[in-house]
């Protein structure tokens, strides 16, 4: 166990790339060597973003899989999916290890990931990433070449159900998973619909039984012992950041759910069981890695309603990336992680 | 059927109050006789509310029930639930007709009143109560000499349902309503939890599972066909305005939904039935008595998702109970409720 | 005077095209009878622009000047500054009367608009034009064939300083303009710095000293009798409609302002004088046409701070142009226009 | 220089306590003793403030400055003003030194204070009370037994204006301040007019012409060299932290100002100088210590626009008052202050 790591950042400057160099760039073990960008290449990143003034001289650059991987240990990728894949598999081959924030490693078999998002450029990878969410497969990350770090609806869907599936919890009928998304969610590609005036003041459904983080869920639920299927409406709030997944369970049986819960994130730093009837609020995860789950069985209907908040580009994106990172590199997981959410 | 109706408004500061007197002192055929507030009597109206500045000379009222039936054809309550029930009764007495837009006339039965508010000060008047909304009970409402306004989350959910019940589309299995609420839902009460600082950024879910408005929604589908149970999970979030409902509901059978909702709206003028597979925005129906309806059927899950739009305040209180006067006294259902949502 | 006045609206679907529509397709003596959309040309506006289920079947065509005037009486443009001065000068030849929200007819001499926009295409018409505020010029608006809808910022500046300028009462010293504005003034272009997630929690200054509507306001102020120069800042909120302006004025004595509101906006029914040491709040007049003025003479600073409120959409773009409308018409200015802010 | 610092809260979970309590259970070198909330006394703070939860078991106690003193090196004190003089200055006999976030001990004489706030209970303190702007007063801190952490708006002010007061760059004529602010400026309490639903959509100026931050701002300006007056106005926006404050300042000469700036923040590791024409966003530094400055000469107007973002609870409550801390201690000012804005 080395005592610091060389990280390259590729995408830098999406909402998740950024998020990953906030956090990289304070972490005490870490040396961000280089990050890219192709829509800032040659800009300083505080000039890009005020937030970073004082704090450091990064100048972004264009995106090359060599340079990037030359002099690094790990390559984070925040590029958007289709790109993240022959960059990351240009790295793995200069040496480095890789963490993915795109889906482009998510599935677990092309003929899926040829389903929802095309023909994939590097199919003989996929077999070899690892999903992900350190609580659920630890052991694999650490010894993990190519980590997946987990979309953001997944992440807040799969915290919720994978302790149920395990416990085997879940009974006959159907899982609903209804999201209520912040519009970071989105990305910063300057869509009319993302516009301030088109958010604001607005809550809409979309991508109503379609959404492509659904057969994400299902296939990680379904290893989990879970269900085969999964309903799955994501909506989008007049909110910067934040998921609140409210997950709707058909029950095996009517007993509390606590000892699954506990079962499993008892030692977890990251993930807070707030208990029976009692449910998060996204601003308490804000800006950090945290997960609040709170649930209630209703008595009578075998069904229990579980909530979950993260914040999609902390926990959904890049501070469970460096949580991945941290395992990868036999860190404690919680350095550079130690943000507590800002309230108000 | 006289040309104008004179109307009263008790509770006429609260939000639901100020939205009932923002849409009556520009009705063309109503005379607001008088409005009450017991926070505020003595003073103008505009100065409690500056938007009603070179509109109206207005002076809120002590609530006195008998003053304000005095020379009112109806009286339209905004009071809370618990005050509203005398003020009406005494109204009624005096020979007025009233809407009441508090939960004091929803319940059919005492008993279930009695389990979700406590005793009921009238209980005879509640067998006489007709459930206000004019698309489903037209013909009681005109004739009604006492009309309850329904809940905002009721109105939301039972325009997704009724239909479907109605043309016993519903079948067996668990019918769950997750519902998404603008704050001015909670009221203008000075509430810490209600402040901008504790709203802003944040979603949570409340009451889960013992809504009072639950049971309000179980008794009024169950009249129209439908099943007994509905699960219904409200949340707050940082909107103003507005309720999203997005229902999930078994089918008895995998057919397409538009021949239940075109055979009740079809030629309803506030309700907008947008299609299978295009979803409402609540900004579209902001300010005004309108509803929008979108669905679909997940093929193979004898599943449909149904998702209502409506503004909390407008179609979910004031507006809706306007349209009940206009039905009561005759006139055009939209005099009065000709407002278009202003967007952005 | 007729009856009822045929429009054309050019450029419909834009933020202050998409206001006019909204005022105009329910104002009482107006037949819209063409509305254009470059972007969505040949689709209902009702699919664009939900809210207006229900309330018309327009179809949105094509930018073509001539088609647009036949059968019009008048031609209201919102196309962007640079397009608008073509098609209006085109509509005007064709016979019709023109009230245009761009930017090209408010400057009165060719050399301004040059410094501030470029070249003009029609720098003939500029002398002919009338820029249009009701309050101010009500007779030449009467009888113009060309109205200058002003820009937001400038409407909301001369409101609050006309009035002390026609007084004398400005005296030696800057007047600066400090106005804070909601995000629909930069318009519905998809620009980055106009995404939910840069404009949410934000507030910042932008074009600082150089902003165009700057030399606007100093060139009415001056025809009012007013100072030369002017300071002006305006910055960007998380608010969708709206501007603030605060205004410090250098007073010639330290008596009191009510009389030089009073002389000028004692009739007028759409601008409200709150009197001294009471300020307006830009939510009580959104979505309306209405302007709110408060001030305070701070003593022995010899200084007077005036606070206009407006709606940028409305006062500031559409619902102005509909006063000046109705002023061409011979109607009643309140014509179409008798919103009330919805509040919360 | 101990190695450590023991510090007692009291006021704990007003919105400046609580960010005092994110900020000192995150610091490396203080350890939090006791914190005290009159409202939640008995409960942990994680259940008042679940964002807290994992983090520690700190249980809330009553006030009382004997049990908060026992034991501690520091108070700091973000009691109301009126509540704080009294435990301060019990703390300061206990042989605690003491930080007070109210505007208790920020005037320099008593007369002033009564003026503004009514009769000092401690008046004798107030002349050793050192105002705590580190950049301004690094040595007077160091050896402070009791310092006045400024108010929000006269931090923002006032750091913009001393380093040109110091300068000798102000000149004849008015320094006007005008300042934009979230809502946490005003506090938790319950009031109906900091509801969401009353502050969302919103933009207004209050206190106009009279907030005590007015004579704060003069108090130390004045000391600096610069003038007796100025006019500042407030305004509350639809935002939770940041405080833009845009001044304009008379110049004695229309020379660049880089220089002024440069020589008082050129080494200070939390104000950035953004430059001439570059101006800062309250987005860049919410959650931080972090100061951002821009500016402009305006050529030909003896007039500078000056302006500042700053978080009003971080740079203008408590992080200010935690790098008082470090200076007190002679810790790098730093220490436990190494956040960076997360944006968006």
């Amino acid at each position: 166990v080395s005592d610091r790591v060389r990280v390259s950042v590729a995408g830098g400057t999406g909402y998740a790339g950024v998020e990953l160099l906030r956090i990289l760039l304070r972490h005490p073990r870490v040396e961000v060597v280089r990050a890219s960008s192709e829509q800032y290449s040659g800009k300083r990143l505080d000039e890009v973003y005020p937030a970073f003034r004082g704090r450091t001289d990064l100048v972004l650059e264009p995106l090359d899989a060599d340079r990037l991987a030359d002099g690094a240990d790990v390559i984070c990728s925040a590029l958007p999916h289709g790109t993240a894949a022959r960059t990351v598999a240009r790295a793995l081959e200069r040496g480095a290890r890789a963490i993915d924030l795109s889906a482009d490693f998510r599935f677990r078999d092309a003929e899926t990931f040829r389903r929802w998002y095309g023909e994939h450029p590097v199919p003989q990878l996929l077999s070899e990433a690892v999903y992900g969410i350190p609580e659920f497969s630890r052991d694999a990350i650490r010894s993990a070449r190519l980590v997946a770090a987990p979309g953001c609806y997944p992440t807040g869907a799969l915290l919720g159900l994978v302790p149920l599936a395990r416990a085997g919890r879940i009974g006959e009928g159907v899982v609903i998973v209804d999201s209520k998304s912040g519009a970071s969610g989105a990305g910063r590609a300057a869509k009319t619909e993302l516009l301030f005036c088109e958010i604001e003041e607005s809550v809409r459904a979309y991508a109503v039984g379609s959404h492509r983080h659904g057969p994400e869920i299902e296939q990680e639920l379904r290893l989990a012992g879970g269900p085969e299927h999964v309903v799955f409406t994501p909506h989008i709030l007049p909110l910067r950041r934040g998921i609140l997944s409210t997950i709707y369970v058909p029950l095996a049986d009517e007993r509390e759910l606590d000892e699954a819960f506990v079962a499993v994130y008892e030692r977890e730093p990251f993930v807070h069981c707030l208990g029976s009837g009692v449910f998060p609020d996204v601003r308490d995860v804000r800006g950090t890695n945290d997960a609040q789950i709170g649930w209630t069985v209703l008595a009578g209907r075998g069904m229990a309603i579980v909530v979950t908040a993260i914040d999609n580009l902390g926990r959904g994106a890049a501070a469970q990336a460096v949580q991945c990172l941290n395992v990868m590199q036999g860190f404690d997981e919680r350095s550079g992680l130690d943000f507590l959410a800002a309230v108000p």
